[in-house]
């Protein structure tokens, strides 16, 4: 069996590149830019005044000048009008132009202004654009302001939206659908006997596909009944980028998916990794239509932890261990935390093992999972690790 | 002015109760859960067997005996059959139900089944149940399985499904509209002169709202007219019940909007918060139609700022201080961050100052914001304060 890292390395190494998609700034979701962005003008686009006030001549002020005839009001968002008196001044307003022919700004707080003249008060040692936020100071026109792959937060809608870009191309979100297989599954409106399950691996891994951008993803069930997996297989393969399968399949059964996967031409990169829950994983590519392929162990946990190591795009985190931990078996162990953080800005991860449920009940207090290394077997407090919060 | 702490608990005591909605399970959305979810059966519902192997009676093994007669094998997903002969056993897989009449679970790894036998080659002293997770273990029918205002992530949805939940009630989000307010705005699509920007504030807004699963958010563009203003303010406060008012009002315009919300009949609780950015944040609530209404200060930063700290309900963390930083002003400070996160389960914030412009472009190296007290002046490398990512 390979490691968690080795079936990290094989599934970037083979997943399909699934090229760009446009997103309107009317519509964002989270995914990440596919393109740089750059500046369409300088920013700011003016020399901007940065305080309420009067804009003059600095060479008036250094003169001695005291006593400014003012010419009109110039609030944001107008036509800065010239100068055309150098002994005069404008009142200005925060996030006005300049004035042209001004280079110097002087707040009201210094100022009295009285029967349509400014006097200066407290006379200080301004220097030329002081409380001027210069064209260009930020970005000139044509700068990188945005790098291709950073992830769409707010902020970067925003500074979309001031730069004119009205849509924008990201990475493009696969179009997925979760395929639920198993016959003692039922769909979540019905009353199970109690030999039976609702459904529930699929709805939890929409979810947290969803919250991450995936836009098109759908549910099907399908009973363990290889004629009617394989016709699916043909036709969804066709319509979607990414089938995820997952359900109540036990082990013996398991293993005909695989083969019925190579057998519809599926290239098969992993099948096993030495982690523990989710042993089976299965992961290959349909080179023909660039579909990928991942085989989900059938308990819920393991579905939900194997989605969010190899299909998720989430940034690493690391914390602390608060309590002791021993898994004996040399594989990698995902152990379902509580998280704390302290005032000390740590991260600290509360056990919630699993005991010998695989249910979903037993995530209802965490708030994600710990990936201890295959190369330990007894885990201590204190002990920092890889931490992935659920999405 | 009033503290941040003073405004945050205003706006607590304040802001409209505004109910519950319904969220089908097939359109997960991330909300907090508005009612307690218990258990509808046993957990699990049936003796679950945890090995493949064979299940038998445990005083028949215990009476020494070692070869067993196979009745048949039991998949998970079936109705488990009876064991009409105690001295008798059935194969079983993982995840079926225990056959009635068995108390015994053998995993294959110590059995040889050949010509309908199976024989025990390695006895161990087996006690009952073992390898069996008891019927109602995890939680037996009608116990609290998530607790109201649980946080919607994964695992939840998995939860709900696996209880039968078909939809949920969460904590309603707000239909809400913001208002970008400037004669100098113009919408993205256009090209503006050198004194006019874009709007950008309220897609920043919209997308930060999105990401936290307020499904209903448009934007409005009004100019500085108080007239157009009341008027829409009328018709947008019987439809919305957030408004979130925005954009670039100067100082002495910004005054205008309180006086107009006021005379509207919205009880004011805010103008004013010992912050910077974001000193003029305003916040009251028209009690007619339940309608909370916000007045974001109109550079892009203070709004996103003022967004995230007072408006958006996102979980605290701690980060800490990579290199000193200084603010002489009695005023909590808000400072853009870039986070990293350590091996040693730290989080550590780089500061990204925001020097003398208010727009975007600074936000674009950031991942979220520290709240830096405004009892202090100095602040040094390694002390922790609190820190808001970006949504």
């Amino acid at each position: 069996m390979i490691s968690v890292e080795t079936a990290v390395h094989l599934i970037q190494q083979h997943l399909p590149d699934w090229g760009t998609e446009t997103v309107p700034l009317t519509e964002p979701r989270y995914s990440r830019l596919a393109e740089a962005i750059s500046s369409d003008r300088p920013y700011p686009p003016i020399d901007r005044i940065m305080m309420d006030g009067i804009a003059l001549r600095w060479a008036a002020y250094e003169s001695g000048q005291r006593a400014f005839p003012i010419l009109g009001v110039v609030p944001a968002g107008e036509v800065p009008p010239m100068l055309t008196d150098p002994q005069a001044c404008f009142e200005v307003m925060t996030g006005a132009a300049l004035p042209q022919g001004c280079d110097l700004v002087i707040p009201y707080e210094v100022l009295e202004i009285r029967d349509g003249m400014a006097y200066i008060r407290h006379p200080e040692p301004w220097s030329p654009y002081q409380f001027v936020h210069r064209c260009g100071s930020d970005a000139p026109a044509g700068q990188q302001v945005l790098a291709a792959g950073t992830p769409l937060h707010s902020p970067a809608w925003g500074i979309l939206a001031s730069v004119g870009q009205t849509e924008v191309r990201v990475q493009r979100r696969p179009r997925t659908q979760i395929v639920a297989t198993g016959n003692e599954l039922l769909p979540p409106d019905h009353v199970p006997q109690p030999h039976q399950l609702r459904l529930s691996n699929a709805y939890a891994l929409m979810a947290a596909l969803k919250r991450q951008g995936y836009a098109q993803v759908s549910i099907i069930h399908l009973p363990d009944d290889p004629v009617q997996l394989a016709t699916h297989y043909r036709q969804a393969s066709q319509e979607y980028d990414l089938l995820i399968y997952c359900g109540g399949v036990s082990k013996g059964k398991f293993d005909y998916l695989p083969q019925l996967w190579r057998d519809q031409g599926v290239e098969q990169y992993i099948h096993g990794v030495a982690q523990c829950p989710g042993k089976p994983l299965w992961f290959g590519v349909d080179h023909r239509q660039q579909t990928a392929v991942f085989g989900l162990p059938g308990n819920p946990v393991s579905s939900l932890v194997c989605l969010h190591r190899y299909v998720l795009d989430m940034p690493p985190l690391y914390a602390r261990l608060a309590t002791p931990f021993a898994f004996e078996q040399p594989l990698t162990y995902f152990l379902p935390v509580k998280l704390e953080t302290t005032k000390t800005a740590e991260l600290i991860a509360h056990p919630r093992p699993m005991h010998n449920s695989g249910d979903f009940l037993a995530l209802a207090d965490s708030d994600g999972f710990l990936e201890l290394p295959a190369s330990q077997a007894v885990f201590a407090a204190g002990e920092c690790y890889r931490y992935f919060p659920w999405s």
